[in-house]
Parts: C-alpha cells; structure tokens; sequence
C-alpha cells in the first residue's frame, strides 16, 4: 500500500473522519502546509507519551499532577466531579468555579465493564477523607446512567457527611421551548420557580 | 503552554477543524486510541518527508514516479491534464480512463502568482513533444479560471496538432433541475442533444 493511502487510513481514526474527509487533509497537508503537517507529527508523538492522568484528580497532563491540583489558589473546601476532561473543560470556561476536580473517565455502566474501581472511586474517598472538603458537585451528565452513578456518589458521600449538589436542571438558556423534549419540559415545568 | 494546548492548536490546521473539533480529536486519541494515534504521527511524518511530486506527471508519490506513469499497462496516446492529484484520484475511480496523467497544481491565476512555469507548462510542452500522445483531455475545473487554463492549454496543443477535448459539461446526472444552477441550465440547453 502507498505511504499516501496509509496515511488515508491512519487519518480516519479521527473521530467524525471518513474517507472522503481523511483524503482532503492528506491533500491538504503535503500540497500546502507540510511544516506545519511535521508540526503536528512531532506533538501528537511527544503528547502519546507524555501526557497520563493526574495523581490526584485524573485529568489529563504531562505532569504527575495537573496545573489545577497544583494551583495555590483553587478553594479546596470543594470538589466537582465530572464525567471527562472535557467536561473539565468546559466548567472551567464557563463558570468562575474556583474549586478542585475528579475526573471519572466514564459513568458507572456495568456492561461496559465500568464499576466503582475503573471510575477511580477508591482515590475518590481517599480525597474525601483527607482533605478538608465540604462541599461535592457532581456534575455527571444528565443521562440515565450519569445520573446513577451521581446518585452512588450522593450515598458516599453522606456516609461521610459532606453536602452533595449536582447542576440544576430544567429548559437551556436561549431555548425556545418548541424545541425542548418532553422530559426536560415536564421536570421544568414541576419544579417551576417563583419569580 | 501545556502539551495538550499545544497539541490542540496543532490540529487546527487540518481543513474544517476548529477549536471544538480539535478539543474532541485530542480526547478521544489520548483517551481511547493511543496506538493509533502514534501509528498516525510515525506515518505523517514519514509521508511529509517521504512524499513529494512524481517527475513526469507531478502528481504525489513517494518514489521518482508514481504508480500510473510507472505502468506499462496504460495507453500512452492519451493524456489527462488534471488540477490537483485529488482530481486525478476522482478520475480513476470514476472512469475506466487507461491513458496518463499531468497535474497542474492549481490554474492559470496571475493574481495569485500562477503563471505558466508555476503550472509545470515546460514539463508538458516536454511531454507533448517526447511522448507519442494523440489526445490530450483537459478536466480542469469547470470554473473560469479553469476554463481559462484549459483554453491556453488546448491552443498549446493545437500548435503541434494534437487533439483536444474537455469534459462534456450539462446537468449533473440525478440533478432536479430545480436545484441546478441558472447558468448550466442555460448552456444545457442551448447545447441540448438529438435523441
């Protein structure tokens, strides 16, 4: 096979790449930008191996601990708990939230083979009991299965006696109600607010 | 900056890939596929070094000739004159085509600093001369600046009597009409065919 089809095929492990696209980049990047193609090469290989999971949190670093679990200025009375590091991501674009993170890398899915230990829940109540935490928010997805695994970590927690909260839930901001689902608008709807 | 910051930014250089996309892509490689995504950087890189154009036709390769222009099995009369290697590749899997090939890398387009030598036309007018070609189609773009190469090519051609033709252009096969552009239409109909 020539270097140009397994290039081809190599591309389309990206997610949401197929034939068609993986065909455009290699065109792309050996007729027009082929420093910057090498560019890419160099940090995909140095990131593969460097980069692993946080000792304390799990996120994603190139570091033993991340530069959150690092940080002096993170509260560390709280704890958020997410699903990914993405969803890491995206709290700490969105929100000003100033506390600490642990990351599941999944949801609690026993056909998948995902039980409390692949979540990482023995390092979670280690950090439960060590640290001065007062506060958990589990911001699990809010799928059935995220919803679960929030639920098992509520119980944790309680044994343990610190106050649990997860996200609120009801119609997006900037939604236009024709287009929210059924379940949404009936939990929304039930758990109406005063003005 | 993090390596995974950098490795996001890397990755916005392949087309249609902004920071979202970029986000996803690094997650899900350094997650759930990192075999492959090393296999991905080893592969890119050689082809970045290893990859360049074919002496005779230009077309991509990673030898002095590519596989096409190495053939004895293909008619040497004729020859495709073609804008990009991607467009030689929708040419072979979509026709039965058995002649060669020559890739211009772009279209005659002065603004853009794509002149006749950019466009590889000493190289051509070489072949044109060497080779016992009889027919040379020209399939660049239906574009005008397409168009416009394919007429200066074709009167190259007429100069040492070679014949040439272009791609028959109408409406698109399983196109509704109603979707077609006024412009094909036009010229559809005015160059319509005797059943």
């Amino acid at each position: 096979m020539s270097l140009l089809s397994q290039l081809m095929n190599a591309f389309q492990i990206l997610p949401g790449v197929g034939p068609k696209s993986a065909q455009r980049i290699c065109f792309n990047l050996l007729q027009k930008n082929k420093d910057n193609a090498i560019k890419l090469a160099d940090i995909l290989k140095e990131a593969c191996e460097k980069i692993g999971e946080c000792q304390r949190c799990r996120t994603l670093t190139e570091n033993d601990l991340c530069r959150i679990c690092l940080s002096d200025k993170r509260n560390p009375s709280q704890l958020c708990i997410i699903e990914t590091p993405a969803d890491l991501m995206q709290i700490e674009q969105a929100t000003d939230y100033s506390g600490t993170y642990f990351v599941l890398h999944g949801r609690l899915s026993p056909i998948d083979g995902l039980g409390p230990n692949e979540l990482g829940f023995p390092k979670l109540i280690d950090i439960l009991s060590k640290e001065p935490i007062k506060e958990v928010i589990v911001a699990t997805n809010s799928t059935l299965e995220g919803q679960t695994t929030a639920q098992y970590i509520a119980q944790m927690c309680q044994k343990v006696d610190i106050k649990t909260t997860g996200l609120a839930r009801g119609v997006p901001l900037g939604g236009e109600l024709e287009y929210v689902d059924a379940n949404t608008i009936a939990h929304a709807f039930g758990s109406r607010e005063e003005y």
